[in-house]
């Protein structure tokens, strides 16, 4: 006979559009991650939330305090990074807020925050290295070695603005008062200690907060996502700047400063 | 006499192309709002991070963990909104993760994360209304009359969810603890009572952030911006979900789903 | 008896997500406003294509003709807009393709080709006024005389670059050609008399296409839309061009250019 | 001395933001790629237009009429893609017109749009295989190889609504009939027997216009560009279809659909 629960059980799996484990929707319930909101919202800081968002647990007190610190570390460049100027570029034109705020993200290549997942990705290999036979320092060498060799740069070393990025340091000092230091800053630390030897070259922020947040457990793929989290309050402030402070659809650039090489008129 | 100040007098005013009072940025050293990164990262929370950034100056404590709370509010709402579904769309995709994220983000329309905005201008605009010569009562009587006869909704009350939004009577507890309730949210309290008595319609979560926010000293322009940043985290772990546990470019619907309702062939 | 039929009865309207007009999709078979696919390709041009799926129907061949030379219109305006900087910025950053054009589209905001969005509109709403009582002459005058007095700019007129807009005497001729000039591109031609006899100020672009597109029956709240499929091939270029030439990541502004006026060091 | 022109050669190098080769802007001039572009609005197709920014000359008429039926195969497919969701979403939400266009271009993924630029990056090492010693036979059946030994689905061939994807023969109709049919389209046709042979796969769209796109000379790192040029059209109806005939921000997804599993309150 066909009851109600054999028609649920025929009809519920072409339904099922989504699957998740991170929030719970019941009219007037909000469980996320297990808790109720209204028990998280003023008890928890904000880097505890996202930390509970991704990895499904609350971490404890002082991971917290280091994850916050490495949040508050994204926060602003002024106006260097091309995901700021975009953000003003589309300001300026009268773009919408949350468009000229997403539209700055789009900025985040390869090239800028994609920076910090390489590191990510590189120290968490070097770590999965040491598994096998080698102590840090050994894998430290032969890592610096073959980037070297290939002529290529370290990501997480060196800054086209700071030559003594002085981000990372503090980063590191907070997570030494909070007993975050743990292997990929080890590696990281030697890394540096090579490069600086040869080089001349430091680490920057990208290469702190890559080690913190591998230490801390979170997958390299997030690691740009980390920074823009961090940095989304820096550009809103930047687009209300633009529209508080400047003329609308201003001309950034003069046009003398445009070089045009191309034809000249076939007429 | 051509000298080196005339020169950078004629020539200062082309090369100017960005103005900011948000950060300097120096060889080795970033200023922001007058304080040294080094001496932020470790020593203030992301949320008077945000304040910090947005207004020039540090909040008080009480304020910091006022901001806090409700950035943590706007954390996640499961898989029912459009700019986390859009999110997932682009995860499934095989979208990059900033795209991912930048791409949820812009789901974020008058219908969604605009109502709060809406709602600390309509608030921010009802006390400017006081200053006239009416009360705060008397300000929402009006503006709920207005509203009822043009048969319009308010914004930051009702929910398509939730008649009793549990966030929002938790962040007014919170506002109080911190002594964070101002005449915002006395007037949205007001309003709700009106709704409530009439319409059996409470105030949801832009409700209270929207007074909460106006309360803080938050330009209305910045209320779906807040949400963004508070919201963000959310979207990160959605994409981080979509990519860990499902097929890539899944059919999230079935072809039955969609009905066409065009021509039927011109051949 | 619960048949097949109660059960697709019951079930139906709880799985139906989507209703097009657009396209139907089915296996190997794609029907496009009522038109195969492969009917279609190598038969119509991209503009009778664009036409197709907004309206429902194909043009007549001078309406195609036309459509074609509106898009080609808007093809690109070197490195001076800050979609196209935008762009560059983000390919620079070494953001993907995708998101390199999708992010030079989100700095079309209300300065940057809202302009054809707001002269459509001021097109539409002045063709509607002359169908109570006057003609188009007096309808133009009265709405120079309005925004005249209010010290607005019309929407469709002027340039910040060009005060003979090269472009829009060329597709008013196009539209004449092609029997294509109605009465929105006279009213747009009355205006342009008004204003050039007041202020030397002519019709630009975004005054003649908006003309073109209300003569051709297009929604306003199209403009931009159609503005953005015109520009889009300009956007990859300069993204192509910017990372084939280009030295990835450069600093296209030196510190020099960017002026700090915040606070100064609170230590 | 310092005379204006040493001045000028000083200073010049500093002003030089943007260099390009593609519109040259001056007051009341625009030359895109040498031609005015009053001398292009009227009389060159957009597929013209879109070969003369991207690769600088104009082409052929038969190249002309194959890009632009290229172009329009990409329209659209219904309500089916990721990216026509996000879109629709995003109208729902209340984004603007240009922030929904751009955002459904953010879900072109690997998985969306990036099979095209696969194929076409595949098809152009494959020629690459043939300079060397080998026939295009050879080198199809070496590469259908080393696909299906490492179990790999090959770009551009099998559909997940087609088994015989229409408009795939049609374009390579259209690209006989334009003498357009090179080398890349004949290696596609070795691969696509072989393939059907062992496994019933066919060519889909994305291995056509992979061919013929790159046997038009175009990078393959333009593919998903111009799949996007081609969509942006398609997904501007939809939008602009949700905005007309559905209520905002209406539930897409009931309750039920969503299933949660994640941890089941803590309390």
């Amino acid at each position: 006979m066909i009851t109600e629960e054999v028609l649920k059980d025929i009809f519920k799996p072409n339904n099922l559009k989504w699957r998740t484990a991170i929030t719970k929707v019941e009219p007037n319930r909000l469980l996320t991650r297990g808790h109720l909101q209204e028990d998280l919202i003023g008890n928890i800081s904000f880097g505890e939330m996202v930390y509970l968002l991704v990895k499904g647990n609350l971490p404890s007190k002082k991971e917290a305090k280091m994850l916050e610190a490495v949040l508050v570390s994204f926060c602003d460049h002024g106006v260097t990074p091309p995901s700021t100027q975009s953000t003003r570029l589309m300001a300026s034109a009268g773009s919408p807020m949350h468009a000229c705020m997403a539209g700055g993200l789009l900025a985040f290549g390869k090239n800028h925050a994609g920076a910090i997942e390489e590191s990510m990705r590189f120290l968490q290999e070097g770590i999965q290295r040491t598994i096998s036979d080698m102590d840090i320092n050994g894998v430290a060498q032969n890592m610096v070695d073959e980037f070297l060799k290939k002529g290529q740069k370290i990501p997480g070393f060196g800054h086209r603005y700071h030559d003594e990025d002085p981000r990372a340091p503090r980063l590191l000092e907070v997570a030494q008062e909070n007993d975050c230091l743990g292997r990929h800053c080890e590696l990281a630390h030697a890394i540096e200690d090579l490069l600086y030897e040869n080089k001349g070259i430091r680490m920057n922020i990208d290469g702190a907060n890559a080690g913190i947040l591998s230490d801390l457990g979170f997958d390299w793929r997030l690691g740009s996502g980390m920074f823009m989290i961090g940095r989304l309050p820096g550009l809103m402030a930047h687009a209300h700047e633009e529209i508080s402070r400047e003329t609308p659809f201003r001309k950034i650039f003069q046009a003398e400063e445009i070089y045009y090489d191309g034809k000249e008129g076939e007429l």
